[in-house]
C-alpha cells in the first residue's frame, strides 16, 4: 500500500474538504487499509478507528454480521462485506464504513480460492460492493485488496 | 514493519507452539501491528482480531479505558496503554492483549511531543508496559512503535 501514498493523501484531503468521516472493518487485509490511512498526518479529522475482524465469529460479535449468513455462505461473500461496512459505520458513528473480506491464501477458505475478495462501502444513502479476482501471492492479494477498497471509497465520494 | 518479517514469523510460530492467542488494540500505529501479524500465512490459528481505537473517546467506548483517566491524563499514558491491552484481550477472549498509544507527529498531542509512545501487553497473570522515546518522522515513529510492541510480547512469551 505504501506505493499508493498520493491516492491515500487525495482521499483523506477529500474527506477533510467535505467534512466526512470513515471507519474501517478489515478481514483479509488485516490492518493494511487503516495503516495506509493513518500514514497521513492529520487523518484524525476524518478517521476515528476501526476493527480487524479476522476470525469469522468476530464478524458477527463485533460488527453484527448475520450469523446465519456466515454459517451458510462463509465469510467470503458480498453480503458479508456490505454488513461489515454497515456495522463498522454504525459502531464508530462515521459517514462511511469501508470493509474487506476475502481469501489471501495460500490455502482455500470456506471452499473459495485465494484471490477472491469483496470490498464494500456503506453510507447513510446506500451500500456498494465490488467482487475482485486478484492475482499474486498472499502479500500481493492483500495489498491489491486494500487498494481496491480505498478506490471504491474514492469512487463513491466522486459521485457526491 | 516489513523489514522485520523474521521476527514476526518467529513470534507467530511461538504462539502456535504454545497454543496461545493474541489480540491487538492500536492507536498511533493505526493497524501496522495487525498488518504485520496477518502477513504471516496461518496466523488465524493465533490471531482473532483487534481494534484501531484512533480517536480518544473510542479507547473508552470500545476498549473500556477509564474515561476519567483519559480526561485527566490524555491518551498518551502508560495506564491507558495497559487498559487498552486488557480491554482488547477481554473483548476477543485472547491469551494476550497487545497495545500501542503515543504521538506519531508531526504535531504534539495532549501536551506530549512526537516520539513519546507507550506499548503494553496484558495476560491473565499480569500486565506490562514500556515507555519509548522514538526518533524520526511520523513513519519512523509508527514503525518503531509497532516493532517495540511485538518485541514486548516476544519478551513476555520468553518468560513463560
Amino acid at each position: 500500500m505504501t506505493d499508493q501514498p498520493d491516492a491515500v493523501h487525495r482521499l483523506v484531503a477529500e474527506l477533510v474538504d467535505k467534512k466526512l468521516t470513515v471507519s474501517v472493518a478489515e478481514s483479509l487485509t488485516g490492518g493494511l487499509i487503516m495503516a495506509a490511512l493513518t500514514s497521513v498526518a492529520g487523518v484524525s479529522r476524518v478517521f476515528r478507528g476501526g476493527v480487524v475482524a479476522y476470525a469469522t465469529d468476530t464478524k458477527h460479535s463485533l460488527l453484527g454480521v448475520d450469523a446465519n449468513l456466515l454459517e451458510t455462505s462463509g465469510a467470503v461473500d458480498p453480503d458479508v462485506a456490505e454488513q461489515m461496512a454497515i456495522g463498522v459505520r454504525e459502531k464508530f458513528d462515521a459517514s462511511f464504513g469501508l470493509s474487506s473480506t476475502g481469501v489471501a491464501g495460500p490455502d482455500d477458505q470456506d471452499g473459495k480460492s485465494p484471490g477472491l475478495v469483496f470490498v464494500a462501502v456503506s453510507a447513510p444513502f446506500g451500500c456498494w460492493h465490488r467482487e475482485l479476482l486478484l492475482e499474486g501471492d498472499r502479500s500481493a492479494v492483500r495489498t491489491r485488496a486494500g487498494i481496491a477498497a480505498l478506490e471504491l471509497l474514492a469512487d463513491v465520494l466522486a459521485r457526491l
